[in-house]
């Protein structure tokens, strides 16, 4: 042990699952080796008054890819990784989107090959399925699971939708091969309903879109993914909750041992769907779906966050232009269903959750680091990320919690061309940001290159979660 | 008054909703004049010993009607009236089912003028619904509702399904007019999968019906209905519950304020599973969907009886001969999926209920009239039928409770050929059946005509439950 | 039947269980002969455009009885009885209230006598027990359960509260002798704390009474109560409901099976806790526990009322003077523990519930009737008392809808003095009162005499309620 | 660096809260320094094969105690902490117990002398609370808090119980101080009316123990301490649960956001009642309170530590022997309420639930360590205890998971003289045990000293626990 260790950030506030600890990090290898005090480095860096985090991991995040609705995605690899690693994040999964017809390995080698022309942060795909009748299709997602790809995502709305039918098959593929299957559970026959009735009596605004997404639509299709989950034991994790019902029927299936994960996002924890009464077209920027609710939830999503019914804070960065490429499409005075749903947030999800979490002690740091990098990083099979601990990837962010910044008009990293946080103070600022040990940001300065992000491999899920159940088991599976 | 009363029953135990009175009951008109002491009538009964019934209302049973499986009922109007009448029932509610392209009116006509033609007892239409997108759909709809047909079925499985979104089309209509909509909730993605499965392993014998509609298809489906009746705060009447949970998704749902109503039927709360493995192709006899369930289940099942969770119990009378042209169309042996699902119970409904309810107790007299009668009335829309009191329809049952019997193997007076409940012994026998003052069945002996039913014309629900919600409105219906 | 009945109430809406009928009513003999058309009686009251009701059953009033606070009630036997027969009330129970080391017998004969010579109206007891430990006091509780005094009352608060023990003693002796056992269930110890926490910091206006009962007193006593039910599978009546959570958690008991029953009253239904912020002294007026709550509690009682949930609206008249022998007796500005909790209200209660539900149509006539008269007398077990049907007595109240009144200061026929309704406008007022077919009020004009209101025998629960738990039952009782 | 560790244990499998690592755990100045490969130390410990564990956190154990039922325990800190010891427990906290009009401190310094001279592992107390009306109770107790006494404990049952008020009166000034409430949960009136009936019936046996506490008498006072604890928004713990409706009551708690915290045991884990029934009076060696339940509830308790509701694993040792002294001290054949309540644990605690969850793979060895010690070291506030991360005490039990042992009839270190697992084999050996980096069991070898286990000093919980209710918050505080 006579040679110091590559790098060493010193004199930080480290933040570990364990505790929180002033002292030294040590890395080698592009591994964290050690923290401890009066540790020497190679190379080292001053951490003194600033937090220590592990860097952040972003499990929902849309790159280079055509939406539901048809949009091209206004960021690349390039453009999107760039943007995570200025905000703090060093992992991020976005989606291998099948096309209708598309064999799924078609889908995945398309998008692999322009992530490792372009990620600068390390990456995987979740499989997005959008036809199982494709030939060999089951075949193929259990030979891509088992190549790495650990994740699956359906739809139960949009025109990417699956029947229940194919959501069960899926589940079932998944059960066998130890694959997680994520889901956009809204109801499209509610959702359906209420658009048909609003566009009929000219209720088009930005503002409409809220309503046009019933929170019984979420709440119902969250209620049947819980009881499909139930069915065949398997995990399900389901993404951007919004309401407080849904939580309530996430936290009852839970309670009878049901395996369901959970996610939100900061434009839920922050916003209500006020912001989109915004004058003339402006409440477009934040349109997504499901869409922002009211303050009564956002109370219940943190009080899950603090109980562990919600586990994940992911950016569901969904990219789109405010211009005639993207959000404007359809002209300057678009109705709700011409405009594209999303907004970007891969950059601020990090700051925004640090100013509430850490800055406003809501939660607290660890927990910060909890819903942002480890939760994620063990939810969605990556054993090296998320964590500071030793023998982790050194992927790590510095955080000075002494300054703020105010967003303005244009000033991420993304493609996207706005910031809706556009005029929000956050407390705390990312200072320098490590990749496997090596600096991709350096106050504040960016680093890093294309490709230098890596594919991360995910090992299936583990053999206990992966036994299928024999037809005359379901007799008792199904209650009794 | 000088003049006497045109019938009394003289010296019976009268059970109606206030009380359960030793007296006569007075008849004139086809109507109950009055109960008292030493009425005197042009014509008597004497009911010494008796108990005096209102006659029962079934409101779910399968006449002259093709099934979802392609199959025609066993039974004509005059068989299944006969039959009904028999048992003590004295009003029914059957399918007028509409064929997929066909128009409701022209399916209505067709049922309406066989019942005409046959109906023994009084009748009136659920207008079974497999298609809307036929013309002028939701017009013909609304109108045959305001006609005075006031219930509407729908189907989430078979092949008689409807989408969410057709099903919430119907709602909505249903919300207009002031229709009832009537539901078989199984999901049918839960149950194609484990049939296939099932099939796939070679598990085709008859118990393997009931693995093949888990309960947690019922459970789904049954808190899916529960949502849609919330989003547009019209009545569902939720068919045939077996389950526990469903049963808890129902109180859950009343509970925030749902309007929900829901029947069982005595399969299920006397039946358990086994009776499907019983010996060779024996078990076919009882196969029903959902099929029968557990102990566990019938208890909570009596107990959502006496909390009024469960309003109904019908028969679900689906009459397929044991033979070639029913249960065995696919010969001596056939799969689980082959076989007709449903069974004959228009005539054993009463008796059995009256066998544990009446003459062991259970809940009581008055409860067996509640379940079997006036809450059908009730909820159905039959303001003069299922009670004893002044001004009702004189529809009796006298019951004598000294009487015991024990079913036999081809003993009912439907068309069916066979009896399941062959073997069982029931204490209390109907004697005698009024239908509006006049018997129908006296001392055992049939005495109905062809045609003396009479179609029942139903008030849509009122206005209460029928305001459109407009699309401002749904910002807050949908939850908030 | 040549001779006409004694008394034809003719021509007026009569509400039944059954039905709401225009028509006439016959009464014989002090009971209700018939409902028909063109009756004919040796006397008729023209009831044309009139609502004809069951007179009121007011199961939960204090008379000629001293509080537990140590203050006596305003109204003697005579002035309370006649309050409630110009309100349209003709059945009430009060107490019978044991003083510290008194024995029951001799409470109950002190009260009887009483009543015997003062009452206007029929009369029962609830046996009110502050002490358990007095001789043979179990001996003589089921004498007088079996004597015809079926109901019990019991506090677990004020300083006749009972230990959770002696409630257990007596709830089992109930469970044995058929007794049904009624609660003020508040949690003392929550009260005391609060209540000194709120001295010690100088808060002691009346409005602060209602921070000194905190919703939670009231919750956590109703879980309890719900409790000790379940361990004896006995009935237990759960008076003057007045927060939401408490009615989910007698709703959650009732769907396990326990027999739970409850009770509301109008100040919980139409008034908010905002009442005792009156300037001044005023809001003592209001003054009673629990308190007035919230606006969503009110919501959820009327939900309540609707499923079933609550069965009974009463008044919990408790009456005090507004001077120095009541609610001043402690001075003209005493602080919130001084004043006697209670409000009168054994006449307006049915015009406030009639306004409310029959002329404002929420839940409407029979739900009135049900809840005011039918359901009172069912559970407390008064068989011939709150319906009109034949056979019962002839306890009638006229209505006039078409009339509206305005309370002033001091209009009501109690010994109050005051009238905390002062100011609100009523639709519906009672003009002719029948006890036993007897007119009582005539066209608004008093016409009762002290003593004919008779005393009340009644049966205890039915054995199905009484069969005594063998320790060995137990094991499984408690749960398993 | 040049220098190597005090102390290696080399090769181990390693358990940390973010990962399981095959390496070296270094040590030095008794604190854990540094996880990592090829580490080199001044002593080395090989640990190949075998599973490096964070020593046992006990935070529920009786010694040298006088019971409720006025017994001693046979255990002295000296014999007690051997055993825990032994079993690889390397931190306790014990009770110091108030007699009935004992100054707080007095009873603090009493047992507080007695550990510093016997105690063999680090120790603390929770102030166990008979008597609130101790002159200068309330100031004592926060002083006694202040002062590193953390955890209070109180009893709703036994004759040591305390009022609700003086619960509350304690859980306010927790409040204010900083203190953690832990509770013996079940209703005193319950089991004493049980009881009683009981003992009339003759029937005694030990049995007759687990019948003597109702299920219900749990569920109960579980309910009701949680809304304690809702009220002041004060965490508090639930001792030893016992059931699944229990566990039921903690979850909804949780999710309306109440701070709960809950514990099991291993008897609790792994008997049922039935243990109780064993011939003779056999069954005494394991009465305890509450009592043994179902394979039901086990199956619960399961599912609650699985998903976090329940947190803490603890042994309740209560050691009595099994003679004149202890269990036997009425005679050899004594009624159950004659025997004491209570059985040994400190030392098998951790070999039982080992050998569930690590040998037989059930949650895991995270999972095992969570429940064990990093989450009583967390919840009771030791935040250098209960983990193997840098910084933390170097309190460790190496396990070697090949190794099974049976337990025999007096093979435990404690000085109860019977082992209630005799005949049990458990998969999983403790071979070495170090306290602070000094090992105290080598090879099975005890080498602790008396005196060497130091007092903790806990501090209070954070102030976003402590914030006092005013009196006016106390309207919005209780429910609104």
């Amino acid at each position: 042990m006579a040679d110091p260790f590559d790098l060493v950030i010193r004199g930080g506030r480290i933040v570990t699952q364990s505790s929180v600890i002033d002292g030294d990090l040590a890395i080698s290898d592009g591994r964290i080796a050690m923290i401890g005090k009066d540790l020497s480095g190679a190379e080292e860096i001053n951490a003194s008054g600033r937090w220590v985090m592990p860097g952040g991991v972003d499990p929902h995040c849309h790159i280079e890819q055509i939406s539901g609705m048809g949009v091209m995605n206004a960021d690349t690899f390039k453009t999107a990784t760039k943007s995570a690693a200025m905000g703090g994040t060093t992992s991020v999964i976005s989606f291998a989107a099948q096309a209708h017809g598309q064999p799924l390995a078609e889908a995945l080698d398309d998008y692999a090959a322009r992530a490792k022309r372009g990620a600068m942060v390390d990456h995987a795909f979740h499989l997005s399925i959008s036809d199982t009748s494709v030939d060999r299709f089951f075949d193929d997602l259990g030979k891509l699971v088992e190549a790495g790809h650990r994740s699956i995502k359906v739809f139960t709305t949009y025109n990417i939708k699956l029947s229940d039918r194919a959501i069960l098959d899926i589940l079932a593929a998944a059960k066998v091969h130890g694959a997680l299957v994520c889901v956009h559970a809204e109801n499209d026959g509610l959702i359906g309903w209420t658009k048909e009735a609003l566009v009929a009596a000219g209720l088009t605004r930005p503002e409409h879109h809220a309503i046009s997404h019933p929170r019984l639509a979420e709440i119902e299709a969250v209620e049947r993914l819980c009881r499909f989950a139930e069915f065949f034991a398997t995990p399900v994790m389901l993404f951007h909750i919004s309401t407080a019902e849904a939580l309530e029927a996430i936290r009852n299936a839970r309670g009878r041992g049901v395996p369901i994960w959970a996610e939100t996002c900061p434009h839920y924890l922050f916003m209500t769907a006020e912001v989109l009464q915004r004058d003339g077209i402006e409440g477009a920027k934040w349109m997504c779906s499901p869409p922002q609710r009211t303050v009564g939830d956002q109370e219940a999503l943190w009080g899950a966050l603090d109980r562990g019914d919600l586990q994940v804070v992911s950016s569901d960065h969904a990219p789109y232009r405010f211009d005639e490429t993207g959000k404007l499409r359809a002209g300057e005075a678009p109705t709700f269903p011409e405009i594209a749903n999303g907004l970007p947030g891969l950059e601020p999800r990090l700051a925004l959750m640090f100013d509430a979490m850490v800055a406003g002690d809501r939660l607290g740091a660890q927990a910060f680091a909890r819903v942002t990098a480890s939760e994620p990083a063990r939810i969605y099979g990556l054993p090296r990320k998320g964590q500071i601990a030793p023998g982790f990837d050194a992927d790590i962010a510095i955080w000075n919690a002494e300054e703020s910044r105010t967003y303005g008009a244009n000033d991420l990293h993304d493609n996207v061309g706005y910031n809706p946080w556009e005029g929000r103070t956050v407390q705390g600022v990312v200072e320098t940001v490590l990749l496997r040990g090596k600096p991709i940001v350096r106050e504040g300065e960016f680093l890093g290159e294309p490709g230098q992000g890596q594919w991360l491999h995910r090992e299936s899920l583990g053999v206990e979660a992966r036994i299928q159940p024999a037809p005359e088991y379901l007799a008792t599976q199904g209650g009794a």
